[in-house]
């Protein structure tokens, strides 16, 4: 069993705040990231799958497809996108990295045509990140 | 002459639209940056200070100063910050990584105490930077 | 279950060597790093956590916190140190990669209000690095 | 339980193609990979060892003997070098990351005179690696 | 006057040894890099445009038209190619970094519909680089 | 005119603290850099020549000749060593990142085979460096 990891970044907008709590509530748990107007970040995302070499091609998986794959389900619906208003996946959750990594690794799960999802991280600053491993 | 560089970070959103255009003209200049709910970067900044070294310190200028400075007159301003709509120093300008980065040397040039300001640099992305040197 | 992860640096001064050794013997094994005037590093320190996320905060844990602690237990104490003689934790170690990850481990372990301490790195330069998970 | 890790970097052409199959078909699975004359890269390569710590020494591994084996089992067989054409222990392969990886495992696993190896892993570019544990 | 840099990634291989020498006196010269099957990199370059703002866009230039130029002039040329075989605008040059970096300069100096070519530089390894000016 | 730039990495204990000073006026300027059994930093230096390229090699300078030029005149100098009791070229000086790069300027200054030295910088932090160019 082999691991192979591809590595995207997007840049995308959001506001951590929970719409049952009041602006003083948030600004309490949130802090700055809890500004109204938002702000942003250059998230990095890693994928990481995992199975046996295929013999023929000595991959386990084309990365060129793993990359069409991230693209699709993921880079193309947040990239240069609001986390909050314009990503249909994030809908009805605080955009969190930890409600974000578990969500990416939601529309990743069944579209692999090889190998299996192992993790999903992702970096909000160079800081901080967070691992989703399906468990 | 010897020339001392501090780098900082900070998070911000921002929308790239001209306001005198509509949505169409903005879209096919900026293309996916014009989404009008915005996105977002880590921006990094570095401020280059240059001048002679005191001989009784051994330092051109003293880095938690130099830092205050920059937390003060930019972080403080544009961290976890909307760009667009948040930032006095950026009213009426296109937050463009070129704007961004002589609007921070206007804000930095006349606070340093010893010391002259020699060159203003913004990361946008890894791939994306900016610099200006008040020519 | 999600992991967070919370980077921080510190810069060190520390000297290779086993008390109960003489000069020679500690220069064969430990090499440059037994200069008795000692050297040192810019460590990097990882601190992994993992747990269920707050279905309220969207957060597994506040990173605010978590930093707060990290400072508490060891960035203070390790900070612009010397690790053979300014640091409590580290009395009667020799303070190799390995020793100071188990150490630092020891000081954060019972200290997290919420999520389970999962694993300490540290990055001594960046070729190489120590990994504890507490087994 | 500790682990240590170790970084190493080397620069080596390749070409991605199956002997057995035509230029067309390999130019499909390939593309650019299978450029006949090759193409090459900076390739990381971390090797992470485990095991206790010696208390006498407070290493798991000293770091130049691991270095040395990783020099003499890999280095100096890669380095400079095209992959399909000048290492004895990629005869036959195709040269994929994951094969690279799988293959860099069996020279060092019973080479280690201290601790276990337990992963090696292959950054082929910034956004690409692959990891093998021996499973 | 702002400056504008753009980053690229492209993967080579290439060979030192100048022809009208033989084997032993370009293995004197290049040592490893000499190996007649050919070596790689993973190069980074770096291009920075200098110029005007415009008022209108708030842009020196269009990142994307200036990416493109750059992938049709120089990516497109060199990414997954051999450097001594398969380039044309290195033709008859010894494919050093200096050779290299001088090259494109070449290529791209004509081609900036605005700003003005300022810098071009070649990252081979994270330890060397090199610069060209066009003085 | 092409430059060149070699980067290299040392690891150095120092203190911070002016002679002619007491203990509460080297904290009142130096802060926690002034503690007394001394703190450490990974140290990156990059060194810059500039000149023209031989013909004959494609080459400004061979980089085995700067970086073991670098070698004998800096790095086994300061690598492992603390840098106020243990560095003949720091004799007198306060280890500032300042004092350091411009003594490190005059090591190698005069030792340039072929080039010219164009700049010395030395990354103190990831967040701090320092320049100098001889004027």
């Amino acid at each position: 069993m082999v691991y192979v990891t591809r590595r995207e970044v997007f840049s995308s907008a959001h506001i951590l705040a929970n719409p049952n709590w009041g602006a003083e509530q948030n600004s309490e748990i949130y802090g700055k990231c809890a500004n109204s107007n938002g702000h942003g970040h250059n998230y990095t995302l890693e994928v990481v799958v995992g199975g046996e070499i295929d013999i023929n091609t000595g991959y386990l998986i084309d990365l060129k497809i793993l990359k069409e794959i991230i693209f699709t389900e993921v880079i193309s619906k947040v990239d240069h996108k609001h986390l909050n208003y314009d990503v249909d996946f994030m809908k009805n959750l605080i955009p969190t990295t930890e409600n974000l990594v578990v969500a990416i690794w939601g529309q990743l799960v069944n579209k692999l045509p090889s190998g299996k999802l192992i993790s999903v991280k992702i970096f909000e600053t160079e800081n901080n990140y967070a691992e989703y491993k399906g468990e």
